[in-house]
């Protein structure tokens, strides 16, 4: 099901690097969202639009497994994949290789559609079931 | 005139410090905002209180001169000073030192009081003038 | 065991919060870091100065679950726990409650004791021992 | 002197926006840096290799004026101007602009060639004379 990979490239920056010469463990998250949303966008879907319809998409959880570190101006590659779509709920799993195709990390994120209003979980809006469903 | 000026006591946390081994300069902007809300918070007044009344207070204009670095774990004393307030501008400078007084940095910011629904300047509200007047 | 479990108690600063107004989840992670360094510190054990005798911690798991939001100026508690010492690892698990003890999230991290020359794991400093051990 | 001028497109990313909306103002400085370090890279210098040659680059001023504010996923221009040299200073100029060539900030950079062992100021490496020079 090819629509549910998707690859991004990004660069490491410097303000993302702390004193141990390598990428902080925190900025790997910032990442993880770039590539949710630009995925979301290769399918049509501009998550600013969606918020300003009163939908939000929070991160409910979060797991990375870092194995090897990365430095500053290294490129890298985020492979991400939807693993898991049912009701409110949206999964995504993350590899982060190198050129080499060396894996550094992987990652997990649940996030759950929220009415902006009440802010409860509500299912998924029907305009986007078709991104996420197979 | 004692209450236009105080002393907030802050420590550099590792994740604030780049590969140089030293605080990057962006995070001295965080530190003047915890500042600014902590010296509006000794006044009586929560900004986060102020922004759910619909009265916003972004930063204008910012500068920052830096002199000496701060490294992981540095304690540092940032002196804030109103320096000016006039109708809907308010002026902030601050001087960063260390234990002995040495000067690490100095700052200003301007900031302007908005109207958080037509997002235009506004004048002070009438219950925060006798905070920021003489 | 008392000396491995700790509180310690933060607040949400204006900069981590997100357009949802909610505390961005990527902010959780510095102050998973700001406990850890703290206990050492609680413990006798500046990492800076760990740092600088060549003994680096990184992480190198991570993961986190959001129950309920954290909004700007919110005080919270963070409850770690040192959970496994064994070798180069060290695993700790925190507990993020409100004022009245409601769990808002909890988090997981294990780190390793790295060698800052080799890049290498080593087995936890000798003086370090009695800090993690029974 | 086209080469001393440059103008790099970015996008406001999520996790960059605060609670008005609007993209926080410290958010700005690592854009500027990442059109100083892109203009190097431009220029065949990788600030990534200099520092590995003992050749740091800090900022010692910073100034922004903020005039129109940036939204989640707004994409924008830096034009970057390089303004001065002079020994071991260089100073940068920088103009954000929307798509239409509306100004929306304006900011200035100082920075100093640091010798990474001795901490102190040091000329300019001569293999970057050509970039800075006229």
């Amino acid at each position: 099901m090819c629509k549910k990979k998707a690859t991004f490239k990004f660069k490491v920056h410097y303000h993302q690097v702390d004193q141990m010469g390598i990428m902080h463990h925190a900025q790997y998250v910032y990442f993880l969202e770039q590539a949710r949303i630009q995925w979301l966008e290769n399918h049509g879907v501009r998550y600013a639009a969606l918020e300003k319809k009163g939908v939000l998409l929070p991160v409910v959880s979060l797991s990375i497994d870092y194995k090897r570190p990365l430095h500053f101006d290294d490129s890298f590659f985020c492979h991400l994949s939807l693993e898991k779509f049912k009701g409110s709920l949206v999964e995504f799993s993350y590899q982060i290789e190198d050129k080499e195709s060396n894996i550094l990390s992987t990652a997990k994120t649940s996030l759950v559609f929220v009415n902006a209003t009440t802010r409860r979980a509500m299912k998924c809006p029907e305009e986007l079931m078709a991104i996420f469903s197979d």
